[in-house]
């Protein structure tokens, strides 16, 4: 079966759909209770992992330390727009601290002004810190054109890139199964693809699925789970 | 006279009023040739500073080393959920490649969860990285309640800090004047209060200062000048 087939995307059972999400929460004023409350959701739901700031990393990685969800965190998130060696220095803390993801920005402002050799060597720089841990890099795609998308894609692969992710889910729009479908088109079935950014329903997951995404993240991950129908319901 | 009576905001010229702004830029997607012209219009028009996204310090710091007008920068932007170590190091960088001001976002989770000492360490170890230089604390005003506006300036101000700033820009909201009021009736004249997210016109930058600001943050700080009549028209 095609991976991405229609079919595949609503077949998932309700583990399997979890088993691709990143449990995320990202807003500033999000508390300590709130943190702990996402990591018991990871566990009943068994997401692929919690996504949390890093201020927040350690305490992810205490409570799940016995439970197998890894703790996926941000880096220069959501702009971007920090040095190389700040990246580098926060993805190290929080790989020392327990993360076992890093979804990074990508530097848009170097890009966009057209410093493609810096923007890929941002993203090796994280990627040789962090190694063996998966590295995410976000585009930002609402921000791009189809051309940069694809850029953009083949500068992360270059620079050992896991995954490229649409979006913050900070910017003006999130992820859009058209941008899905060009990142996977590009990347190939070499490296992941995750949507991220607005998906707060099953069929949007789905249609992102459908599109190339082998990672969602979302807010909404239990509403999400809870609309997927059992066999035999 | 008094500091931040309407007459004195209404009396300002455009030289006093620009003195009063930092000039900002800080979307993801700001180019260098935008970052450039920014800084040609903060020298044309002697802007306080230029505030900028730390990538574009070094540029800044070129372009404005004979023109003595500060390169200000943010730290742990806009979320304020970066680990304290890592905000001193970007501190650290910032200011050993020119920049002269630091804008920072207080960790707003752990002070939305109650961890006040842990808050105030996070901005006092940024303000003895910086030192002598200004460090100015987001607050994130729209997040807070009103006794949560004054607990923060109270904690900023034991931990040292310069300014007490009232937003990102990226957040649902900015400067809000009895916002400013209730953060300078709690710091009084001991420190600055910054304005700053939504400042689009001069009636709202005088309303601001009006209300107890000491700076303002803006992007349309030019529009914003050219919007004061000048003496005898």
């Amino acid at each position: 079966m095609n991976l991405f087939s229609k079919s595949f995307a609503e077949q998932l059972d309700p583990q399997q759909l979890a088993a691709m999400i990143d449990h995320t929460l990202l807003k500033a004023d999000a508390t300590e209770s709130q943190i702990h409350a996402l990591c018991r959701e990871a566990v009943d739901y068994r997401f692929a992992s919690v996504c949390v700031n890093p201020v927040w990393v350690p305490c992810c990685a205490g409570q799940l330390r016995d439970e197998k969800i890894p703790v996926c965190t941000v880096l220069g998130f959501p702009l971007g727009a920090s040095q190389t060696s700040i990246k580098v220095e926060e993805a190290k803390l929080a790989i020392s601290q327990g993360a076992t993801e890093i979804d990074m920005v990508m530097c848009i402002g170097r890009f966009k002004s057209g410093h493609f050799a810096k923007m890929q060597e941002d993203v090796a720089a994280v990627v040789a810190a962090s190694a063996p841990h998966l590295v995410k890099v976000i585009l930002e795609t609402c921000l791009l054109r189809d051309d940069e998308i694809i850029r953009a894609c083949e500068l992360a692969v270059a620079a050992g890139a896991g995954y490229v992710k649409t979006s913050t889910g900070f910017a003006a729009a999130g992820a859009k199964a058209d941008h899905i479908r060009l990142m996977r088109q590009t990347v190939g079935a070499k490296i992941g693809v995750k949507a991220s950014g607005g998906i707060r329903d099953l069929a949007t997951a789905l249609e992102m699925i459908h599109a190339g995404a082998s990672r969602i993240g979302a807010s909404a991950s239990v509403s999400i789970i809870q609309q997927v129908h059992k066999p035999g319901e």
